[in-house]
């Protein structure tokens, strides 16, 4: 078994954790760790895990909390993981790490990304930069099967930014210039914490853009898709909340290059996504939303040529709390355990 | 390994029993059965299931539909089982109907059922009525675990009415003539048909009560009751919609009778409901809601003695696709195959 | 023209009487006031506004608050009308208070009510209580027409249930100790603050049961029933929330006293509501629900006799903002200034 | 008072223009007709109306539904307005068509659109088709007011697109090429006929992009783009649907042509839409959603410019049936009838 330890698990991020390694067959919780509510079972704070799962929440100073562990999981805000991940690696740990502080390379690259969030652009663990790796296994599977030290999980938006238009950068279908990634995401994406914008009265029946000056994600699509380009990108994104719980719905578009055809779209992206992984090409008259991946770890991609226009449009659903974050986790803890990719992966949500 | 075949295969129902054998350690699908959509793989018409369960549709005469089977499910609607369960039965199938078709006993009681439904009050099969087991397995386990060889899986409102006042009226807490059932139901449990009533901008923040005159569970509710209470009883049942998909909320009222006490009620259904079973008592201030319940096979009751009035109240949540349909069918099917009850059934949902 | 003061401009209930009062041909705002956000035009806050009412957030003390105004409204939280009407009547203003304080006519029944909501039991203003009008038209007509000085608008969840039992208590139709209140509202009920439980994704798809051991508006309900009643009497009630913006669905129970019909219950509430006024009998089935009372001042009753048990069942659909907050204020400034009950709320609400 | 008649009375866009009709100083309803419910008030179909429009619906044979009128709105799905316009011309009625068959001015730009909507491309009265004014005031407000016999009333797409992009266009801020219409829709403009894909259980929590080969509102807005451009252009137009049932969002985009600034585009947009209008500019930061204009004939526009990709971006809000259907439709009769634009619309919705 393997023994993992969550730090931050009183969040929608931490919970997802809970609930998918209940259903994993090698993963034992050897603790859970939070801030606030300590002492009380995990199951008070979230009722549905009654009978499943009543560990007790521990201080992080906890002796209980600092048993040996194979793998710590950090399900924490940015800020948080730089801070606790040099000790958790020095116990032995493999961490990965849920926020931007390890999704970033270099001190320069994240110090442009905590620009963009308004934080202090300085790293407080530079030195562990260079050992982390970016946690999206559908683009960096060899670096996380040599069992990396230290994974950062991406960001949900970009889990479906990134996914939806890696094909078409490697293989130069589209201009780099004209990439637009319009995306919608449910409400659970904020978190657990209240807020005006998320107030239930507030949030029903409304939808809007947000963070039109720059959301935060955008620095990781254009690191990742960039690397696949071999030259630096940039893209246009649009941050919007809808009103559901579940679920991100992300348009991306670009501009054909010459002479490319659907046909040509379609092969790349078969050969980038072999069948039988988490991302499935669909029909363009599937009728695939994102109800159809909510609670499951798939990212449904619709490939679409607009001839008139010549341009690429690729439509991408993710369930934002399993491929946007937990699952994807659970993918990367597989890969850095040397386990099969998709264990405890492969049960498909519940629908309607 | 069990061998099942699923009648009903396309509705809400059908899909529930499918995602959760897919979860079940010990059973194999044989065949899927259908009216619409024959020949198509499942996961054609519920995309999510893509990978997970690509089985064809087949036809009720489709010689694959016949292949040895230890249960047959059928997940159909009145009058359906009445029809097919004779000839599973002779193919050697233990049988669990979803429909009110096995949910009696005796014609005659059968027939104030068929009237409420506005159907036919002559069973097509009245020969098997006294074989079937009312399946409920909180009541009836013991008649359950003696591999019945048929089932009637009872109705979604009935599981939360019954399971909700069966240790009261058992322990005579409350007046027998003063019970009422105030339900509020997700629109999930009116299945896959559309229909004027739940077309998405007619249903969007719409809540009412419907079929006042009488809806057809209460029956089921009745005679369960009458039967722990030694005598004939009524209850007042109002049935409502809301706009959510899964979930039913049960308010169940009914006056104590002199001297009984928050202290005996408690009592009364911590014995009728051991720890460790389906049925979970919460605390008044739990918050407890039918989120907390959705995707799994619990039950949620919250106690509660209104002194002023005398009067007892119960609070139950169930997800009404599963401990009201496809996951108390699961129970059914593992008690009369004689495995533990909750084989395949004690993961909780995803919250939130 | 009637000149205005609103007090509390910046809540829901605050809003909701800007809006009416916008399309109300003999009302012009004078001030609004609020705590919060001052100097700020209101339609900063609340952005569909914007061109209809910009009218700057005054302090209490601002001289601009305080010119001529015909009627004070407070739509402020209970303990704050107790503590500004007096200088609000000493200026010359009628007033109408939307919170608990000026519901009762004394000490003794505001001391009951403020216990159950955790308050201090002793009034601030226990000389005016006596001055105080109940704000529910359809019981209090006269005493409103006679220009009273005070009025306290009544609660959401008490106005649907005393108007959707009234007829019957007076009437003698049912047993005065047999009567249960099951009502659900949307979360617009609960105010504009975040709370943890109306947080979107903890809201979403999740429907509850609260504050069991007592809401506060029982204290009204009882009140009014009990001086129709002309006795005492205590009645069961449940608050429920539902994930939906606006409305109240509540299902009222009573047994029928012998020998009682469905003619002589239908007899009793056309005579006590005569066509033309904002209660309205419908059918049983009508399929009325909440959504067709949305946005606008109405209250659907649905009547129903289940013979089976001798129950009478009212089942009650306004909108909590209107007919149960802003509207219901409205049709109170209209009375006690002389005005025709229905000016400026004969609009029907948008459907769907 | 101006006489309207109006065909296509019981859906969704019918009800709407009654709605408003309700609220208008100078508008008298002479007749209701509709093919089902014939004899039936329309309170009965919609019962939030009773008491406010009892009026019956009549067949369009009914010589009550011929009596004089001055207006005949047409709210009818494509192909009835080409039918029935010629007779009501002829009876002296100006004509407002909500359907694309007089969005068009030439059989074969009626054509283009046709086939994009599997119709038969052949118009049944192409001699009107030079008669009619594309019924939207920003753009055409001089044709309206000269009082046009024939108006199309436009798609609920093509107003958020046109009005977010017409100042750009004609004001050659952005490259020509480069745009991409990104539109979210509520489900209410499905209309009010049921569908499996709009079945409350299918669509909520679901989001999904629909008819990407091509949206048939896409042809409008390419031709008024292209006649402000004075060039023919394409646009990339993808539709969403989310579980809502009021509201479009749509977000806009183009490349700037070199050295525009945001200060250019907002003095563009402010020469083109003046203050006191129903189209607003509304900042970044406001957190402009469609709740603001829910109920409302208003539409938010939030400029923004990426300055990293050189990229236009406009975040339209609309309610989906009022600016985009109905609301606009009575702008159009205000127009065509000499009334100042916006009698009868400045009654802000109801927030939340």
């Amino acid at each position: 078994m393997i023994k993992v330890k969550l730090i931050g698990a009183s969040g929608y991020d931490g919970i997802g954790m809970i609930e998918l390694f209940l259903g994993h067959p090698q993963v034992k919780l050897t603790a859970l760790v939070a801030l606030e509510n300590v002492g009380q079972p995990i199951s008070r704070l979230f009722p549905h895990l009654e009978g499943a799962c009543d560990m007790p929440i521990l201080a992080a100073s906890d002796p209980r909390a600092n048993e040996a562990r194979d793998v710590t999981i950090m399900a924490t805000p940015d800020g948080v993981g730089m801070q606790l991940a040099a000790a958790e690696l020095e116990a032995g740990a493999q961490v990965i790490d849920y926020s931007g502080d390890f999704r970033f390379n270099s001190p320069e690259s994240y110090a442009d990304y905590a620009r963009r969030m308004g934080r202090d652009p300085n790293h407080r663990a530079p030195q562990l930069l260079n050992q982390s790796v970016y946690g999206l296994p559908e683009l960096y599977r060899a670096e996380l099967t040599a069992r990396p030290r230290l994974v950062g999980n991406p960001g949900c938006f970009a889990v479906s930014c990134t996914l939806g238009l890696a094909p078409a950068i490697k293989n130069k279908l589209v201009q780099l210039d004209s990439l637009i990634c319009d995306c919608k995401t449910g409400v659970s994406g904020a978190g657990k914490k209240v807020n005006v914008q998320h107030h239930f009265p507030a949030r029903y029946e409304n939808m809007n853009a947000y963070r039109l000056s720059g959301h935060q994600h955008v620095c990781e699509v254009e690191r990742e898709l960039g690397l696949l380009a071999g030259e630096p990108l940039r893209v246009t994104f649009t941050a919007q909340v809808v009103p559901v719980c579940r679920g991100i719905l992300s348009c991306l578009y670009g501009t054909l290059r010459p002479s490319v055809k659907l046909e040509d779209v379609k092969e790349a992206y078969q050969a980038f996504y072999p069948a039988g992984g988490f991302v499935r090409l669909c029909e363009r008259d599937s009728g695939i939303g994102t109800a159809h991946v909510r609670g499951s770890n798939y990212c449904a991609l619709v490939l679409d040529v607009d001839e008139r226009t010549r341009r690429l449009r690729v439509v991408a659903c993710i369930d934002n709390l399993m491929k946007g974050q937990a699952g994807n986790a659970l993918q990367n803890l597989n890969l850095i355990r040397g386990l099969p990719e998709n264990t405890g992966l492969t049960q498909p949500g519940r629908y309607p």
